[in-house]
């Protein structure tokens, strides 16, 4: 894509996203459909006007990476950690039973093969994190108890999905699982995670000292955009989610992180977390929502044969495991069902993070057409129906629920 | 260039330039110098790190169309129309002057074809916007009197620059100029700037009208970046250089701007132009470094053979030209003698527009490789030497100018 197409494209993007987001304000649907819409009609499922090709996803990349950071920096880690036993639960429940139930549906319904049916159960494990994050966000429900354990599930979630790509793909490769291999991608992990937000708050230090010197306006933004880019790399190059070093970056510069040898590393400030919050805000705001059309974008529904039987009877026998397996998630939460089931229902996009699943089954020759095209409409129905139910959920049970923190 | 690539390259991008612009800032060396620095270490022409590639030149593009925006946003519109003539005079010899020289030269002196000699001369003609600007501001005279001329000046220059180009090309490819074909595009060019601030503003009424009604928040990076982006690619699409959307964006929403019937389209809140300059500021800081680390990268000082003399012999008669060319340009200036030697001064870089022409004539097969190399010397040294003179001149004749408005 060369420079003038690429400038009219993000131009279409950012105008169609905004534009749509405002509509589906109107008639009362949750904003992120209207960014997800834009994706489809611009897409090859409508118009194909916009190929969701690599420049985009690099510009969507970022943008969920910016998103991720925010909803980092936002993050109370008290409360983070105080609900850190019960995400946990929610995210291996969440993976388990979509994966035992889609893995059970292929092979022995379906009779394909262990393989493939290894690959569809991974791909119901995924949950969006972006989409879950948003869809709260747009109920003002992302600072609430359940908003809490819905974002460590889902970031739990990914690391569970990395580490069963892992596998997978160790599995189609010889066969078989060595076991060595998974512990290293699991043990570089848990280093990265105890590390990065050390290194982030100790360099975060240094950035302060030199923001007060500094003669050449902007060096916050600058600095703490390579922050959270270095760190995201850093992630991926240990074998962990990009988004969970963005994640990282953001916990580790938000207001109540506090090193337990902060006091020996010089004076900390809460305001530094204000003033980065105040000047990236624009930035992600920017840059976020070229993510959520670049999922539309992906999302091709021409690929789907609608005539085929077949297709719709897997669609919904899939789609009835994936909303099941992630609604049993919601159970182990305490309070009121409606709490329960917010839970699970925000666990329920698989988004993005199914669609990479699905599109490496393709590629690598383990998904035929046919039984790609069908989880494609599985991802789309996970991803879109969510928000509607939980509009419905809150409006009319909203009151049994916590009041956001 | 994929994902993961991409994101560490940005993030040394952004480190590098900000760290050699601080320095360079201690050492009393203009900023700017940091930012080409750090593309000329990392690309080609030292380590070989980054390649001047795709998506980098895109985020440089979009970084120049911002830095414009910004411009064009802080100008005085009836400051800018007062010295519009002077500006125009500065162009025109600024852009004649080094043509007729480097015209002359390569053919008489050089003894080169036609063809290869209208286009040194035209490569000597360009005008890098973006560092002229970039120079003033790092010396706080963007908004002095001389500041203003040459503002005026550099975008005329690049007007000019495309209408040569595009008399270049019909030329090698036929041989000859069909003057209706350049008619065109200067119509358009003329119909472009009249509309394009018309059309800016009346869509700032309608910005304006729902960022008070929307739920959703950053409707207003999201919106200008959108127009930014928009009128740049109108007058890419007019035949027009991409940063004089950009300009024109910026200029139509600056706080003097108003449109002779704007009373009667609703109405007018200067506040919008301050609320915008705010939300834009992060954006613009973060983007615009990568345009000048790209001119760095670009530049490749490998493919200069330093043993030839001819190549020094070249060098150094088309650099003389190029600089006498443009400080002539400062004499149709009134005042004292620094204040025309500044605006002069600010004129002669190069910098990526230079390079634009340079590799064209070497990728359409009209400058030889030896021409090419002499070429990138003549533009790095008007690129790298005008920050140092110019410092020069601030801090012994400073006193002998006009203050900032």
């Amino acid at each position: 894509m060369n420079v003038h197409e690429f400038i009219i494209t993000l131009a279409v993007i950012l105008l169609s996203a905004r534009v749509l987001a405002e509509l589906a304000g109107r008639v009362r649907v949750p904003p992120v459909i209207g960014d997800l819409m834009a994706g489809i009609l611009l897409g090859p499922s409508v118009f194909g006007w916009i190929e969701p090709e690599a420049t985009i996803r690099i510009m969507a990349e970022i943008g969920v990476l910016l998103l991720l950071f925010k909803v980092g920096l936002g993050t109370d880690v008290i409360h983070l950690a105080k609900t850190s036993r019960v995400s946990l639960m929610v995210a291996c429940i969440g993976f388990l039973v979509p994966f035992a139930f889609g893995f059970a549906l292929a092979r022995f319904v379906f009779d394909l093969s262990l393989l493939v049916s290894l690959f569809i159960g991974g791909t119901l494990t995924a949950t969006s994190i972006g989409i879950s994050i948003r869809v709260l966000d747009d109920f003002k429900r992302q600072h609430s108890s359940e908003g809490r354990v819905v974002l460590g599930a889902a970031v739990m979630d990914d690391i569970l999905g990395v580490v069963l790509l892992a596998l997978l793909y160790e599995f189609a490769l010889n066969g078989g699982i060595y076991l060595p291999h998974i512990g290293k991608v699991v043990l570089f992990i848990l280093i990265f995670l105890l590390m990065a937000p050390v290194m982030v708050k100790s360099l975060s230090l240094l950035i302060e000292h030199y923001e007060g010197e500094s003669q050449i306006p902007g060096l916050l933004p600058t600095a703490i955009v390579s922050l959270i880019l270095f760190f995201s790399w850093l992630a991926y190059a240990v074998g962990a989610p990009p988004i969970l070093g963005a994640f990282a970056t953001g916990l580790a510069l938000s207001r109540r992180f506090h090193l337990p040898f902060g006091g020996a590393m010089g004076q900390e400030n809460p305001n530094l977390s204000d003033r980065i919050d105040f000047q990236m805000q624009p930035i992600s705001q920017l840059m976020t929502p070229v993510f959520f059309v670049f999922v539309g974008l992906s999302l091709n529904l021409r690929e789907v044969d609608w005539s085929s039987p077949f297709i719709w009877t897997f669609f919904f026998l899939l789609l009835v495991s994936a909303v099941i397996g992630k609604l049993a998630s919601g159970l182990c939460v305490k309070g009121a069902w409606a709490q329960k089931l917010a839970v699970g229902l925000s666990m329920v996009p698989r988004g993005e993070v199914g669609l990479v699943f699905a599109e490496l089954g393709l590629t690598a020759g383990i998904l035929s057409n046919e039984l790609y095209s069908g989880m494609i409409l599985v991802i789309a129905a996970t991803t879109f129906l969510p928000p509607f139910i939980m509009k419905w959920l809150y409006q009319t049970h909203g009151h049994t629920l916590d009041d956001p923190a």
